[in-house]
């Protein structure tokens, strides 16, 4: 709930992560967060910028069409202020807002959240392709698509993702992560692009990473659903494949109940 | 044809235009085939960057997906020496060799060619795209695709372009720069992207993006087909609308004669 003299405001975001060091904002670091909040208190003539709660807390280099987030301002802000077209004139195109309006009654970017949408784009072709660089990973090695679906499917369902996770500072190695994943599979794009599309109530940190890393190669020949689900069981990063990178990684959007 | 003791190569290239001030060498300045003749000459032990000779030469910022070129290099060159890697291990992403191989009997990049084909990407929405806005013109304004399809389709055929190109210094004004448009029309891709695409024996200068600047301004209702007509006819660029911007273009193929 805003505090007393707030008002809640939600927000539709897209952003190039390239030059971002995350969503979440730190101190002398370039974040999405801190993009928004300096250009909102710049336009809204704050004192401070404020917080701002997302629905996905994306990493650095990852991107984003579809980002949910929340902020509140002064209730008595001037009615025309635009926080869209003000903050658009600042950070687009690479921070853009899609959309901005007053939130519903008990609306919370992060808590409201039903599910989380990514896709995960990859280059599958034996040289890169210059103009999809910056959004997609490329793997050179031929990839067996049938395998990565297969091992796929097996991610669907409520697991703990804990072998799939970076662990959150301080908590207990042998705590389970249990996430419910409501759909994961791999569809074909224009020439020789493969995406990934993963949806999760939620998800931990870099899981889609982790998953993808873990996918990818599966389609390598390094690997198969048994070893995948074997991950899955044993709930440890030991031996696992690396992080897919995070460039290839995009925030679709994010579902929230209806109103 | 090659000088004697020289032995021709075919390429295909692809190229994010962004960091180059265009294709065709210039001193002192970043260009694709610049960049292309130091990483052969450097791989290859060559005294000099040899010239590179395109199909189409694109501007400043404009990228290429299937720009074709020609370079004649030394005959006696290692068995060993594989151009394709050697390059791609110095320029890609930025610059990417698809293909490289011994040309055909009296091939000729420029003059073998016998179609280009160009598509020039946009984005209408009334915010811009962060994850496209390198590759794509973000027009606000809605536009009125069927006007833009239906000026789009007056363009085929046999025309005198004048009126749509940047004339080459030193030629006369009132010669007719003729050109044969085979096909020309918009399509409408995923989201809020348009793209329109556009083929033709050869192009004039800065052919593609005036008449694409002109056929948005059709779609903002600046226009119809009797003024793009009109401005054919009419063979000068007074009163012409502004080139659209050099981003949104990619020479996406280059057609030969069959062997």
């Amino acid at each position: 709930m805003p505090e007393p003299g707030l008002r809640r405001w939600r927000l539709l975001i897209a952003y190039d992560g390239s030059g971002f060091r995350g969503f979440a904002a730190q101190p002398a670091a370039p974040t999405v967060a801190g993009a928004l909040a300096d250009a909102i208190a710049r336009s809204a003539r704050l004192a401070d910028p404020p917080p701002i709660v997302c629905a996905g807390r994306t990493d650095a280099g990852v991107h984003a069409r579809g980002q949910v987030a929340h902020v509140d301002l002064p209730a008595d802000l001037p009615a025309a202020y635009d926080l869209k077209k003000a903050v658009n004139r600042q950070l687009a195109p690479a921070v853009v807002v899609r959309a901005a309006a007053p939130a519903g009654e008990g609306f919370d970017a992060r808590h409201s959240a039903t599910a989380r949408h990514y896709r995960y784009l990859v280059v599958n072709a034996p040289v890169p392709d210059p103009l999809l660089a910056p959004l997609a990973w490329h793997v050179a090695d031929p990839l067996d698509r049938r395998a990565m679906t297969a091992a796929a499917d097996a991610l669907v369902g409520e697991h703990d993702f804990r072998g799939f996770c970076r662990r959150p500072p301080g908590s207990g190695a042998d705590e389970p992560i249990v996430r419910r994943v409501t759909s994961a599979g791999w569809s074909t794009g224009p020439c020789t692009l493969l995406r990934f599309d993963i949806s999760a109530s939620s998800f931990c940190h870099q899981m889609v990473r982790s998953l993808v890393g873990a996918l990818v190669a599966v389609g390598r020949g390094r690997g198969n659903v048994a070893t995948m689900v074997a991950q899955l069981r044993a709930g440890t990063r030991t031996g696992a494949a690396q992080p897919a990178p995070p460039h290839g990684l995009c925030l679709e959007s994010v579902s929230y109940p209806e109103p």
